[in-house]
């Protein structure tokens, strides 16, 4: 038997160590604000309740399923996009997370099924391939419990917001009828993820247009109309409670082109005949189009840019996107961001939350910009980057350019729903632990490291995105 | 009340913090060796008094203004730019300053400034909104007396040496006023900037080449005679005791043209009619051409590439240059230098000093080419980075490659005179810091510990940049 | 008198130094596998007796060499490159280091000397201007005996396995009689490294291929028999003991052509009048068929591209190649690896281990690649990032990616023979630093952390290589 420490993730030194400890306290209460995130609307619609651990834990979750496949493990035998797993599968899964256990130490990803095992599951008893099996069992035990719903979870996690991230045609129906239910606990957002949208050159492109044309009462085949569908449906996600729209292409290029141009750059892709340099000059005009409308409906632009997607061609056919085949690449942000900065940087209703992975523009230009704009905030550590060391390194590069205030606070980005609360605590340890490094050298009184984690936890993303519990 | 913690900046571990308060002690009192720097030398020759605090500590400081305009304020109310800025205003802005306060957690700007406070003004009560309408009338009334000129200032931070930073064409009038007057106690040293007469293809360049020649007394209107006048130039100021060239261009490309091929796009440009790639190739000769000259003259180079200057077009267009949005770019020296340091990187005349806020270079370039190069040296952490936790990283980066006596010393590139020795003073404690862990884990003996701090703080700077006291 | 601290470059708070002792401990004594490295075979095998102390430990070293000149000393001077190095200059030579000693201080080279004379020649004098003339005195006795012959060393540091790296078309004459002589306690293995055959756009490029195609008996002066020589000289290597091939070029680009534009550009290679866009393309091609070979044969790929090998021309002309006028490149993996990847990444018998000295790709590139694909390791920080501070950054970039289970283990990449102890000793001591710090901070039980000790030093290096003791 073990059970967490209370002091894991704390400085090793003790009096900073105590400084942490207190700091983390004052926040580690506060309930869950998260402004992004993939849980699937349609659990919280049915109140879904999970078929086993392995589907919990294990086959949604790319963090998890790419190390064993690192490690040689299919990711059919895992689960991944199998239509039809069985139960003794999904225990045999399962086993193999279990034998390939050890090769997680030092990953986020142990440091959330442990903290999610004890704290969701109350079970203590250290994983591995000895234990995985009982474990299996137990917490099989529990799911089937009415305690272990969606719903149940959401609301035992204390979870204040929670955001899902939408298709600009969906109709959000299922939205509605969850922010209507008294029974959901949380404050629901739909996002808008217009990317698809935006890039001429893919063979899609089209009958994406038409579809939006359609869902927004406009006929979208020229450049005019399609602006309109992107207004309405913006609109639209913005009465059915979207704060934010969500970008994330290989970079983020947003030269405008002269109107008549774009026109005949549209007509062009939507007829198919683009080149993929004048597609590269349309999307960036489009994605310009994106700052120019949020700065009419003041909806948060959030970007993560510069991701090799699907990059392996094999794990894209046999298993589809989403698999952990994805490998960040180097971004660039600020020559390309220019003209939208220069449109509207100053503006204060227009908002702009830079995300990345890649970690050399944090002090070189997420946090000068940040420093500078006043609609500049820098997004917290994405992705590969969810974890202490990394978050540490954020805090070291950002803080003393743009000060906390220019930080969005953290995000959790995940259809993981059992490492939510987990992430989120990871984070408050993790913000401790910084913080207390400014009070243990003298930077900081006490009090003011308590005003500090009580901004960066609750205040802070709560005033970027403008969330209102 | 608080006073300032004289453990502040020091590693938390108690044994360390023994021994980097040591070394900090051994270097305290060190007089203050400036060899960059933007104070006005108007301010010098006339022994000029602030008028009040504000004009102290935030009008000219980008680095306090940009922060409280990403928070929304503008910069006109902080007196940025504006002629006729009343008492009344300079007041009002302190108290914004004041209300703003707590952006400032974990920032330099915030240590500075509590640090002159204390160490200046002898004022304890902490700072922030409550308190800013005392403390101002407080300093307000101390920078009325004769103790607070920049001269007394000078002496009473114990300056030892002091550099500003000139145009080519400026006669060094007011330097050999200062120079004469035995009331001035540092060493005080022009430096040559002539960056903007490198940019062929900036419009006002002819204009520019026109002022060099009658300062020179040389008709600069071809290759030729420009380079005769830059040669001139340089001597002149080196005469009214330069040490260093100061440059900053985008990049530091520096290859160099056939004589005739340079000669023929000179005439271009001078005609205003040279295209920006034949620019581009003019400006890396011209800029090659400073290198060679300094070989003949011994003027030390200081490069601080790749940074977006002005790149807010309504900040330039309202408030003008150095407002706080200039903003770094990616660099790559090595590639770039190659052609300089094939002619003179060998050469122990010739001297090259490359300061970044790039944190990628330390350990990929700067100091593989400084552990190579006897002419090379690596800058100090420049700008943005000129705060603690970019300092350590620096130390990490560059010591185990090039060792300390690559390094160029503390850098305070400033013009806010009252953070002079708040700046060299966190550079102390912060050097102690890292010297510390290598003492600590037994890499070095506390006597080396001694000699390194003794260098960093005063050989190494001396000799870097030729200053003898 | 001094002696080497048993704590060096633990961590200075107690508690994690009490942790990171114990898990040191427990690996301090494991023999040293060497899977990559530089030393002569000459040295293996005729037992070579080093001739004096700077013949050890200066003028083949480059890492030692460059500080110096970077600080003024000539290479002729400290014998590089020099056909005729008397006794009186070999010993003047360490007089000058000893000199320089101080400008060491923070780096790795200061380190290993330090540790090499004491656990070697048992000498706990400090080193420096004083005693450097003392100890030379003192080493050159010990290595006239034969207890410091190469081979002794080689038994007495206790190397498990030990690997050269050798042209293509070596005989292996001289690997074949060391591995037969059970004198020799070591495992060895030659190492392939092709580079110089894979530019065609070298002026010798053509004699290359012609020596290749001899040594492989087969035609290979065009496409189709090169490709055949390179196939049997990589079996050649294997069967006499290689377990990888080595690669450097500057980047790693690898698209291929299709077959017949290969042996068209070929051709025109092979004559001498390919254009350096067109070689580019054809080096793509070729290092791609290294993989396709490896795939076949089994030969791990180490690849550790971009540098600027022989920056400085007149270094090269003076003294040739590898003096440290090596500088770093920025270098991309991620787009330019993606035709190798995504034709053998999934396979388990394909093997790549990617180097780097540009920080900058752990986390963005290496470690997601190394967390997806079952062929991709992460290699050891590389050459200028052999030194405690870059592991412990390497460790925090990567391992909460990809894993302990990802990353190659410790490599040496070293000639300088007497420093290999003492460079392996390093990583097992910041090895349980790391370590150390997540036992500290609860993300890992101290057995956990043995585990993980025993797999980096031992297992790892092992398996990711294929050695089988």
């Amino acid at each position: 038997m073990q059970t967490l420490n209370p002091d894991r993730l704390f400085p090793a030194e003790p009096t900073q160590r105590r400084i942490a400890r207190d700091l983390y306290d004052s926040v580690k209460d506060m309930p869950i604000i998260s402004p992004h995130g993939h849980v699937p609307i349609e659990w919280f619609a049915t109140d879904y309740h999970f078929r086993n651990p392995t589907e919990l834990f294990i086959t949604p979750d790319h963090y998890v399923t790419r190390l064993m496949h690192a490690h040689g493990v299919e990711l059919a035998d895992l689960g991944v996009n199998q239509s039809d797993f069985s139960e003794s599968q999904a225990r045999e899964a399962f086993l193999t997370f279990g034998r390939c256990w050890r090769r997680y130490a030092g990953t986020p990803m142990r440091y959330w099924f442990e903290d999610s095992l004890e704290r969701v599951f109350s079970i203590t008893e250290p994983f591995g391939p000895d234990s995985a099996g009982r474990i299996y069992d137990q917490v099989n035990e529990m799911l089937a419990s009415p305690e272990f719903s969606t719903r149940a979870l959401v609301r035992r996690f204390n979870i204040e917001s929670i955001s899902t991230t939408d298709d600009p045609v969906d109709d959000l129906r299922l939205h509605d009828q969850v922010i209507a239910d008294p029974d959901f606990g949380a404050l629901l957002a739909p996002a808008f993820r217009p990317d698809r949208y935006l890039e001429p050159a893919a063979p899609e492109w089209a009958s994406l247009v038409d579809a939006l044309g359609r869902s927004a009462g406009v006929d979208a085949s020229g450049y005019e109309g399609f602006h309109e569908a992107m207004r309405r449906r913006r609109r639209f996600f913005k009465e059915h409670g979207a704060v934010l729209s969500d970008h994330s292409h290989m970079d983020v290029s947003c030269e405008r082109l002269a109107d008549d141009e774009a026109a005949r750059l549209f007509a062009l892709a939507y007829a198919g005949s683009i080149t993929a340099a004048d597609a590269a000059r349309l999307r960036a005009h489009l994605f310009n189009d994106q700052a120019r409308l949020a700065q009419e409906d003041g909806l948060i632009m959030t970007l993560h840019p510069a991701v090799h997607r699907s990059y392996d061609q094999y794990g894209l056919e046999t298993y589809g996107r989403d698999i952990g085949a994805d490998i960040p690449a180097r971004s660039e942000f600020t020559r390309a961001l220019k003209p939208i900065l220069n449109a509207y940087g100053n503006d204060s209703k227009f908002r702009l939350v830079l995300f990345t992975m890649d970690e050399t523009v944090f002090s070189r230009s997420l946090a000068p910009l940040a420093g500078y704009y006043p609609s500049v905030f820098v997004g917290a550590p994405w992705w590969f980057l969810d974890q202490p060391e990394a978050m540490l390194r954020y805090f070291e590069d950002t803080v003393p350019i743009c000060g906390f205030g220019k930080l969005s606070g953290f995000i959790d980005d995940t259809r993981a729903l059992c490492s939510i609360p987990s992430r989120h605590d990871t984070n408050r340890r993790v913000t401790a632990r910084y913080v207390s490094s400014l009070v243990a050298d003298h930077r900081l009184s006490l009090d003011e490291g308590y005003e500090v984690m009580r901004g960066m936890i609750q205040t802070q993303p709560r005033e970027v995105f403008r969330l209102n519990p």
